[in-house]
C-alpha cells in the first residue's frame, strides 16, 4: 500500500521530508543551460534538456538521504509536450532510484474527466482491445476537492486498483487561501474543517498496517493553528505540507502536522533545497559549479531541523 | 479583448454554443483508430494520431456554425506527452478555422505556480534572455478558485496582457458539487455565492464595450435554481455553462444564464455533438462512415434548441 511504502522509506532514511522539484529555467545554472541550447537550441526542447540534466543532477545528490520527490506539474507543463516529456523523463528516473514520487498536479473535474487525470497520473490509459498502459506513473498525485466526491471517488479506486496514493487539498500554504477555505458555515465549521471531514470518510477503506490511509491531505505549514486543528480531525490521514522555508512555515509549524508515533507527515521545501546554491544561509560556500552539495547540504539541514523540532 | 471577440463571434454565427473535443480513442470510428495503429503502431502515438485526425474532421464539419470549442485537457493528458502534442496541434487547427479555443483545465495552485500554468495555457514562458514563448496559446482557460485570489492573479493578469480570457468555477455541473459549493456560510450565502462576489470583483477591470468582463464564471446547466441566482449576481461575468445534454441540463436551464439582451452564456455540450452518430435522437441516419454529418446535425439541432429556448 502506498501509504505503507511512503513510512518504510521516511524511517528508513529518518526524513519526513520530500523535496519539490519545481524547475525554473532562468534559475538553473547557467551552464547547464547554455550546454543544452548549444546543444538543442534556444527554444523549448533546449530549456528542457537542461530541466532534465539538472533534475538527474539533483537526485542524484539526495536519493539516498530523501524518501520522496514532488514534481510540480506547472513547471514542465509551462514548457509544452516538451516540459511533459521531462517531466515522465523526471519520474522515471526519481523512481529508478527508488524515490517515491508525488506528482503535485492538483487536478479536478466531474467524475468521467478525473477519471481520465487519474489515468495519467496513477492508473493507465486504455489504448485498444487489452492494452492498457501507465503514463506519468506516480506514486501519488495532489488532488482539489472542489467538485466533491465524484471527482475524487476516481481517483480512489485508482489508489485501491494500483497501490497508489493521492493528497486532497485541505488548507493550502498561500495568503489568500482563507477567501474561500477559511469561510465558517451555519453550523459553525470552517469550510477546510468540512473537507476534512470527508477525507476521513474518503480515506476510510484504504488504511494500510501503520493505520494511516493512503487518501492523505494537504495542510499549509503557514497555518500552524489550523493545522493543530486539523491534526487531530484528520483521524488516518497522512498530510503532505507545503509552506516550509521559503513560504514561512517554521519547522516547529510543520512539527505540528505529525502524531505522537512520530508519523503522520511529509514536509515539502522545493527552491530551498534545489536552489540552495543562491541562499544567503550558506553565504559564499556554494555556486552554480557545486549546486548538488548546496542541495545536499540543504536537505540534510531540513531534516535535522524537522527532526529536532519532532523530538521536543 | 477576448469577451468581446467571443461575443463577436456568438453574434456572426447566431450561436451561443461551445463545443467540447473530449476524445476517448474507445468512441473514435474503429477505422480512423486501425489505421493509425497502422500507421504509428497500438500505442500511444497511434491513439493520439486517431485523435488529431478525428479532431480535425469535426473541425471542418463545425467551424463555420459554432463559435468556439473546448479542448477538455484530461483527455489527451491520459494519453501522455503525445497527447499534449494532439492538444496543441488540435488548439492550432481550431484557431486557423477562425474558432475560438476554451482550454478546460481547471488549473490552480498558490501564485508563483499558478503563474506557470496561466503562462502555459494563456501566456507566454520565458525561454532566454528577451525570448519568450506562447505555448498552447488557448484564448481563454478554467480556474479552480479554490486558492482564492493568490492562484487567480496571474491568470488575470495574463488576460490583460494577452488578450485572454478566463473562467472561474462557481457552480459545477456534478451531481455531488453541492458537498462543499452549497455549504452556507454563517452570513446566510452559498459557496457558489461568495465565490460569484469574487468573480464580480476580480473582473471589473477586464470589461468589454459590450458591458461583459473577460473575467467569466463556469455554472452548470443541471442547476436551474443556482443558475437564476448566479445570473442576478454576476454583473458582468460571460457565463461557460457544462451540463446541456447529456449530463441532464435543458436548453430552458442553460437559457437561464443569459441576460436581457441575449447575450451573457455560451452552452457547452461535448459527447453529445461529437459521437452524436452514436446516438438514439438520430435513429439510424448515421454510422461512423458518416460522423462529421451527424455531429453537425446535432450541432445545429442544439444551436436552435438553445435559441429556441432564449426566444421564450
Amino acid at each position: 500500500m502506498f501509504v505503507d511504502r511512503l513510512i518504510e522509506e521516511i524511517r528508513n532514511k529518518n526524513n519526513p521530508s520530500v523535496i519539490g522539484l519545481d524547475p525554473r529555467i532562468e534559475e538553473i545554472p547557467l551552464y547547464i543551460r547554455e550546454k543544452n541550447f548549444n546543444e538543442y537550441g534556444i527554444n523549448l526542447r533546449g530549456v528542457t534538456g537542461a530541466i532534465i540534466e539538472f533534475n538527474k543532477k539533483i537526485i542524484d545528490s539526495l536519493y539516498d538521504i530523501v524518501p520522496a520527490v514532488k514534481p510540480q506539474a506547472a513547471f514542465y507543463e509551462r514548457y509544452g509536450t516538451e516540459g511533459f516529456e521531462a517531466f515522465k523523463t523526471t519520474i522515471e528516473y526519481a523512481k529508478s532510484k527508488g524515490l517515491i514520487v508525488i506528482a503535485d498536479a492538483k487536478r479536478n473535474d466531474i467524475g468521467s474527466t478525473a477519471e481520465a487525470y487519474s489515468n495519467a497520473y496513477i492508473g493507465k490509459t486504455f489504448i485498444h482491445k487489452n492494452i492498457n498502459k501507465t503514463v506519468f506513473n506516480a506514486d501519488a498525485v495532489t488532488v482539489n476537492p472542489y467538485f466533491g466526491y465524484d471527482g475524487v471517488r476516481p481517483f480512489v479506486e485508482d489508489c485501491n486498483n494500483y497501490d497508489k496514493g493521492i493528497f486532497i487539498l485541505v488548507k493550502t500554504s498561500n495568503s489568500s487561501s482563507g477567501e474561500f477555505q477559511d469561510l465558517q458555515t451555519d453550523r459553525g465549521t470552517f469550510i477546510y474543517e468540512e473537507i476534512a471531514l470527508k477525507v476521513n470518510e474518503w480515506g476510510k477503506d484504504t488504511v494500510g498496517k501503520y493505520g494511516y490511509s493512503s487518501i492523505g491531505a494537504v495542510v499549509g505549514a503557514t497555518f500552524p493553528k489550523q493545522m493543530e486543528k486539523l491534526r487531530s480531525m484528520l483521524k488516518r490521514a497522512f498530510i503532505l505540507v507545503p509552506g516550509y522555508g521559503r513560504q514561512g512555515g517554521t519547522a516547529e509549524d510543520a512539527a505540528k502536522a505529525f502524531l505522537g508515533d512520530g508519523l503522520g507527515a511529509v514536509v515539502n521545501s522545493s527552491r530551498n533545497v534545489i536552489y540552495a546554491w543562491k541562499s544567503n544561509i550558506w553565504g559564499n560556500k556554494y555556486t552554480e559549479r557545486n549546486f548538488t552539495d548546496a542541495a545536499r547540504a540543504e536537505a540534510i539541514r531540513m531534516k535535522e531541523d524537522i527532526n529536532r523540532a519532532l523530538r521536543k
